[in-house]
């Protein structure tokens, strides 16, 4: 049997003939599974194989979770509304079990390897291969002192990096949300495409972006036991506080040095940015206003500073970041880029966060540039989006900061 | 519910403790995924939530196949007696549902992404990330004519492929099996490690390293309707032949310009060299004898030249490939590594396929080297274990290719 298994894998993806009509598989299916699939209107068909279970659900994370119908031949099928545009994660619980859809390429999401399906935005092409020169995507690892660890991260190089060979370049670091890892930005988000073709047509500066793994802990430190300890309590706080600050000291002492000794990189202040989703744009403002010295462009997206502050804990510009903004000429003179944004579809919590955020820099007068996102939640389309109206402001001349829109 | 999820996911690995024992989390699992555990035996432990299930499966592609137990708090467990160091495929079967364990990194193989977990191998470091300089794993995208479509494929380049700036480097060619993709010899085997530690102890050639996927069809060409044909079948052998010369075609054809245009590589055949596993190992054969103009060193790890072939279709090597053999000193001179490998725990027809190989090759005076790997089935140890002891033989003076051995 399983020496036959070599010839079967040799034939994997002949097996199966396209059935007609409007439905396609989807894009971000493995080899020529058939399912999911997606039509014209934006809907997605999903087939899972269960022959023995008594029910069968499908959760989109965002997006329909149902009961799931058994069909004569095993397989239970579901098919959804019309969906937003853009990478919606799901999961299938089989009798109880989340599990994910073998049809579908597996996305690091959730905090294992998910599900999504990519459904098309209509006449959209910046975040697709297209036919422009490529930059490269390279796996670096790095040893920690401050964690004590081999760490994993992924840097995009711009397409003339192997060829000219004295240009040096100014750096992005892209930050992945809770849940997802350093592989976010490039699987799900296509930051390396989105990169490509606004470089190709001069919107954005030739620049280096680090992806980088979030999540840190101390040499020695040993994995805080919180089990029964609610989301507010000190220990949860105490826990997520450790992290964040293990992960400030491997970027700042560990990441960013390597970085600047390993690749053509204009090390300065001026010529480096930050950025982030979600957890990721907690890490940002954390960490960007720890160190101004080291940072000039920073950016939230559905994720910033303090986005669900209330009362006494609401950020003041004023005061926040031992008052780094309580000179608006001055810290707009330093930071170059404050950027916030947020889909209009996310959760009331996150978009008031934001819109909040927003308000009270206004009302301060920091100069910002603040994004909504049309019909999106709190999902990599909107990030994508983020990504697009954020790169062209990097590295460019005062007036092109707040002017450049890449569409 | 929803904003709470990013502050949830941040805490994602601090609620779990570790348990006393002997027991210790896999490598291989996602963030701080307790769950699989191997002990110092090497026994494997599972735990998978499926409170609903009336009948949970656990997989191994090599290893038990059994009935989980289900235990009072919703979770089936199953422990395996000693496994064989390495990584080992494995799935669960949830009431009917072939599907991965939420708690192990997915791994593409089997055509879809799988689980698996890494059993470690006492006293063995190879193919571990180790204090010596790290090259780094590059991703490409390149366009072909040949498939009409951006084909993806991953580049290792030696540690001082960035500092060594005049320095060209030759080429290894390195095919994942049937199942896997371009992914599987970085993810799963470790190959950036053990090139790695081979160029660090100066045991191999500094070498780029090229890992390509290996499906491809030709532009316009429609997936074949294969329902109900059988493996032996004219549509499946054709259908696989199609696959092979589109991928023959591609590589030559597409990906080798891009690379010896993209790279300093050292562009001839002297300098470059192809190897896989499995499928891998039969396009190898299949590509570098009909293009020996291309190619003089090549490997086939559990995967060659008709291993399966009985009576009249059996490798005779004097008219094997055209006569390409018939001459075995002006072969041996021509193509300076043949190389053929196998795990002494493989499937008997595959086991017997290579050892027959072998012995022909043997009978008609074809210098060749012949490595078993003991205790190993068709898995990655096997090929880990190949890479090593190949990869020191590759662009090597006469002597040291037959000499060389890692270990």
């Amino acid at each position: 049997m399983r020496t036959i298994t070599i010839v079967t894998l040799m034939a994997t993806g002949f097996c199966l003939a396209q059935e007609p009509g409007d439905f396609k598989p989807a894009t971000s299916n493995v080899l020529d599974a058939q399912y999911p699939r997606v039509d014209g209107k934006s809907r997605v068909e999903i087939r899972f194989k269960a022959p023995d279970a008594s029910k069968v659900r499908i959760n989109f994370w965002s997006g329909p979770k149902a009961d799931m119908d058994k069909q004569a031949d095993g397989l239970w099928a579901f098919t959804t509304p019309p969906m937003a545009p853009g990478l919606h994660y799901y999961t299938v619980v089989v009798d109880g079990a989340e599990v994910s859809d073998p049809g579908s390429t597996a996305y690091f999401g959730g905090s294992k390897w998910a599900s999504a399906v990519e459904v098309p935005e209509a006449a959209t092409t910046y975040y697709l291969p297209q036919d422009v020169p490529h930059g490269q995507v390279r796996e670096e690892w790095y040893h920690s002192k401050v964690t004590g660890t081999w760490r994993h991260a992924l840097v995009y190089t711009p397409p003339a990096y192997d060829t000219q060979l004295k240009d040096r370049y100014p750096v992005l670091y892209l930050q992945h949300g809770g849940g997802e890892d350093e592989s976010g930005w490039t699987r799900q988000g296509k930051a390396n495409f989105i990169l490509d073709n606004l470089i190709a047509s001069a919107k954005a500066k030739p620049m280096i972006v680090v992806m980088a793994n979030g999540y840190a802990r101390r040499t020695g430190q040993s994995v805080p036991d919180l089990r029964g300890k609610p989301l507010g309590s000190p220990e949860m706080r105490q826990a997520m506080q450790d992290m964040m600050t293990a992960f400030e000291d491997d970027m700042t002492q560990a990441l960013i040095p390597f970085i600047d000794s390993t690749f053509r990189t204009m090390a300065n202040r001026e010529h480096r940015a930050m950025a982030g989703l979600s957890m990721g744009g907690m890490q940002t403002f954390h960490v960007t206003f720890q160190h101004l010295d080291l940072f000039s462009y920073l950016g939230g997206f559905s994720g910033a500073a303090n986005v669900f502050a209330t009362g006494s804990d609401k950020l003041d510009p004023k005061t926040a970041f031992n008052g780094a903004m309580s000179d608006p000429a001055a810290f707009s003179k330093r930071v170059h880029l404050l950027w916030i944004g947020v889909g209009t579809n996310e959760p009331e919590r996150m978009k008031q966060g934001i819109e909040k955020l927003h308000a009270s820099l206004d009302e301060a007068k920091i100069r910002h540039v603040f994004y909504e996102s049309p019909g999106t939640d709190h999902e990599w389309q909107t990030w994508r989006r983020d990504l697009l109206d954020f790169a062209p402001r990097l590295f460019q001349p005062t007036g092109q900061r707040a002017a450049a829109r890449a569409k």
